[in-house]
């Protein structure tokens, strides 16, 4: 099944401890689409300025992402700076310039307007709206947000919410989102507004996928030794997880589980170089190789003897 | 197998968003007794004053803890106040009346001399090293400490670690402890230190296991909708964790993975209640359901479909 992805594509500029990243390839659509390529055919729509250059995307085009939504509008590219300490959780903005993307107002194509599976970067909620209206009938929406949008934008935010079936948040954004600091009251508030599929993103430890019924799926973040720079990871575990579902094009409990799992099998590689070099050209054994690691990393006998009383 | 704890015995007042306890039952060996005593028999060594109602732990002998190395001696039990605001992780000491504490000098009854698995909770790392000099020789050694000894008393905990073979730690007293950020780079200077497994605690976001060979298992903390009193719950993991693996009698990593799960189950009833409320009266069935549910939350099949390159 293809995918919909609208979002940025920008340039970054990056300072982590480990070393500095300038004007390097990067932004949500980028990121969610190299990472969903893996498993899924991907359309991207977003915008880019006369500065572009597309030959760094031409791997993208070489891993099945269709490029026709991209255009390329008067004026530079989004460009965006950040740097991590040494707690590479936190991160400061050190300068946002918008540009061509200040008036990105998308256009999904007619060959797009089907695509069963869509993902909203995190863009204005009348952005998001917008496109929701451009699409035929998907099987699932997933959306990102922040906290700029829930602060400075709520009503469009919770219009667009009420169309949405996934939607990805982190800790604080929930709480702010709903005023509560309890994750599962937190959750009910949220299945309320209209997606009934949580994805609470907990960046180094991990995430937590909550269902309609309340139950929980974890999946940790994969310790790694050389951890280099955690922008777009984000992007990189949404794209992951939508590849997944939509590669297998089955929305049952497993199956999120699964996804969930793929999702940050690759957002561990994304952190591993900056910007994309790592999720271009991953082979099939690197995927599932993590993949089953995670897997050792979680899995214990529940009938141990321990457990016999 | 009997498990030997040396740790302070307390009374606790706490705060919490949820309600307040006033001079409650407390302390580490009494969480971790009371939690390892589900799975094996527990000698306790620790202090109190003579104002300790010793009819507040009855409960303990009950679940086949041995207490006659309980000491009373002239003064006042410890006593410790805390506050927990919004964020439960965090919390803010009030007051830190040592008492009779201050001058804890454990002496190791002759019967606890031989027990196979020893945990020297949270005390000076002189004290936690005079314990080690008076038994015999032990199948397993765990160690707690934190930032104030590591901080005030680096060469005596240095000295201990030597003869440890499991150290509870969190993120930043790792850090604190070897200068690394990185978790692996951390482990594998804390490895060289004496202990070669780790428990990384995580509070809200749960526990990680790393094994000699720097393999992981990662346990999340169980999504609980009433959370009431944070306080405890790292002690009652250690009493869960030990106590599982002394029941076993077994060091395979199998064990150990089973072992964190029985921790982070124990942790998680802690919480629902103040002081050790919740942990007096646990049924085998309610053990053994929440185990099923941490299972149920953390496995999948890493063989599915989207899996299949």
């Amino acid at each position: 099944m293809s995918i919909l992805v609208v979002g940025s594509v920008a340039f970054d500029t990056v300072e982590t401890p480990f070393g500095t990243a300038d004007d390097a390839l990067g932004g949500a659509a980028i990121y969610f689409s190299a990472a969903a390529s893996y498993f899924s055919q991907v359309n991207l729509v977003g915008v880019v300025g006369e500065d572009f250059d597309a030959t760094q995307i031409k791997f993208l085009e070489g891993r099945s992402v269709d490029l026709r939504g991209l255009e390329t509008k008067p004026g530079k590219t989004f460009r965006w700076g950040g740097v991590y300490r040494d707690d590479l959780n936190e991160r400061e903005t050190t300068f946002t310039h918008l540009n061509v993307f200040q008036e990105f107002k998308p256009t999904i194509p007619e060959a797009y307007r089907n695509s069963e599976y869509i993902f909203l970067a995190n863009i204005a909620p009348e952005l998001q709206l917008d496109v929701l209206n451009q699409v035929q009938s998907p099987k699932l929406v997933a959306l990102d947000t922040m906290n700029f949008w829930i602060e400075g934008s709520l009503p469009a935010l919770k219009e667009v919410l009420k169309k949405v079936d996934v939607l990805t948040i982190n800790d604080s954004e929930a709480k702010l989102l709903t005023g509560e600091s309890n994750q599962i009251k937190a959750a009910r508030a949220i299945q309320a507004m209209g997606p009934k599929v949580l994805i609470i993103k907990k960046g180094e430890h991990g995430a937590l996928l909550l269902f309609e019924d309340l139950s929980f799926f974890s999946a940790p973040a994969f310790p790694l030794e050389s951890l280099y720079d955690p922008t777009g990871a984000g992007d990189t575990f949404a794209g992951g997880f939508m590849g997944y579902l939509a590669k297998c094009d089955d929305l049952s409990a497993e199956s999120f589980k699964q996804a969930l799992v793929a999702g940050s099998t690759m957002a561990s590689f994304c952190v591993e170089k900056f910007s994309l070099e790592r999720l271009k050209d991953l082979s099939a054994e690197e995927i599932r190789t993590r993949v089953q690691n995670f897997w050792k990393m979680t899995n214990f006998n529940p009938e141990g003897k321990g457990f016999q009383f």
